[in-house]
């Protein structure tokens, strides 16, 4: 029932993002039924994510001024119970990412860390072979999952061809999702964003409401697929929004494949 | 005539935005016939601003280098004869943006504000209650946007179910437009820079040129549509992209609605 | 052969960009097989441009920041024998861009410099009279092209409606595109990342990615047209998405055309 709730009362997202994904981001959250709010400003950050139904927190094309102003926004969403997701996207790529995120799961409570295996294993210090476009790495993507969830104490997703999502003790999988969707700029940003919609409609439940978020997602995908098809990947990225608006929770329950 | 002059003109308009909508509205501008420039350094906004055929200053992700650069831009389009379109985005939701915008109103002539009711609410002091996604109030518009052109000095656009359009005597009453428009980001944003195209090449009206604006913007958007219909957001703006291209001044004469 | 070995080996392109493209920028580099990264911050561009495949430097929405953090990327990437694009984009609108391009020039080893023709004239310290949308100048272009490669040594490439290449010795003149490419933003911006993407899988001849490069764009979009002709510039601009994505070594072997 988690997307009727967000059609329904259209959460805050407070989103300090990257500039390559802002408009796509928000268009996105605009077709779940959420209402984006890109805010970067030290002087209204803490304003706006303590009143803000969740915020993201996604390090893409951070400065060291964003990151200062991310802190801010962190401490005022755990302040007044607003969920914090983090997509620490290149961490691994160079140590100043890789410190960053490190630095903002010291200071900030996070909920919901969500990254590829390759982003997520440099967060917890394991060496990883990464070995596609979608950060995949050899290796088992469930104990690194529980690994980081338990470190960071937040739930962790590591997407891929199989996404995990564990609080460290109870693991989902789900199988849903186009590798399409790997040729489209922003879908692993867009994810961050939708799951902070809807662990905001759904706080006593973090873990399955990013379950659903993550269905949904990539049933949207095979639907955008299958409709476009041969025509190509701007064909499929329109599609793609068209169906994370089209959407229902009936079609979250019926589509989504927990098994390979 | 008002297009058949953009389009043979190709006014240049300098866009200082928000991060989430400079590529849409660098392209509605170009759909339009209008040649679109961004630029936010210091060091060359006065310049730009003083060729320009017209200047858009939208707070959406303002910082106080941004606000500073704005006001030499400002000063530079006013020296110049150069309009000035001021789009308060999000006004009211936090304090900042409502000092930053009545300190823009302050030091710079500004043209044409434009801002949904909630926005203009809260730079003229008037408590509304807020009641929709696209800032709608309950209360009266006409008489809000009345007070804020009084206030300001400027024409006042204030959009939503029905536009007004008045410089705090005259009254113009706009019922184009589909509901989608508040289910893609950016497409306010995106109507701030086409009033400034309309604007530039018709400084001795303002008003008609901004009436003008709002219905074919308006009628854009009925006849995308029209065509994409059961199809979803995506591909409705796409269409609206086309159509923005396609329209006339003809159609505007006989498709701009002037009543409920 | 190029296409195929972008599309086998997926190089790393950094890009600092302007804010109005890095989402189509992003968007066609992987339709061309390509991994885009952006990066702007000074204590990570160079650890990013050193490892890269190729770093474009596009200064469409340049701060004095970024041009810092350009020069510590380009000076990385010049140090590991990375090619550097430099798109001037607006150099000639105002002093500063034009006295930054000059600057980057000066301190990095520029691989590519690609432009329109006023731009580029504006760098040599030609007097031009644009006279068109794409910077088209009244003048010989061919001339231009080569006396920019001379003076700042490196291959040029000036587009219009005639694409000119050259290492300021042997000229290459490509005649596919479409000018809709004018009426869709960051045509010339996204084609500069293209460039970027062709020479780093061809490091030992330069001259002929660049003509690969420009032949593949130019092909792309005429098949975008031919698709989608009536419907408009948002369909063009996704079918464009499309074929950027499809073509083959093949097609641009089949179709570029050398001659008017």
């Amino acid at each position: 029932m988690l997307l009727k709730k967000i059609k329904k009362e259209n959460p805050l997202i407070h989103c300090m993002t990257n500039v390559v994904v802002t408009n796509f981001t928000a268009n996105g959250l605009l077709a779940l039924g959420a209402s984006p709010v890109m805010a970067y400003a030290k002087e209204e950050v803490a304003d706006l994510a303590g009143i803000a139904g969740g915020l993201l927190l996604n390090i893409g094309t951070l400065s060291t001024d964003e990151v200062e102003a991310m802190i801010l926004a962190g401490k005022a969403a755990n302040k007044n119970n607003v969920p914090v997701v983090l997509d620490p996207v290149g961490a691994g790529a160079t140590s100043f990412r890789t410190e960053v995120c490190l630095d903002l799961l010291n200071r900030v409570d996070v909920t919901v860390l969500r990254g590829n295996a390759g982003e997520i294993a440099s967060l917890v210090g394991v060496k990883a072979t990464v070995k596609g476009v979608d950060g995949a790495i050899e290796g088992d993507t469930i104990e690194l999952a529980k690994h980081a969830a338990k470190k960071f104490s937040c739930v962790t997703i590591v997407t891929g061809e199989m996404d995990v999502i564990t609080d460290g003790h109870h693991v989902h999988t789900i199988y849903n999702g186009h590798p399409w969707l790997t040729k489209v700029v922003g879908t692993g940003c867009l994810l961050g964003a939708v799951v902070a919609a809807f662990v905001s409609v759904s706080k006593k439940d973090i873990k399955a409401a990013c379950v659903d978020a993550v269905a949904y997602y990539g049933i949207a995908s095979e639907r955008a697929f299958a409709e476009t098809n041969e025509e190509g990947i701007g064909s499929f990225q329109q599609a793609f929004l068209n169906h994370l608006n089209k959407m229902t929770d009936l079609d979250i329950k019926q589509l989504i494949r927990t098994k390979k």
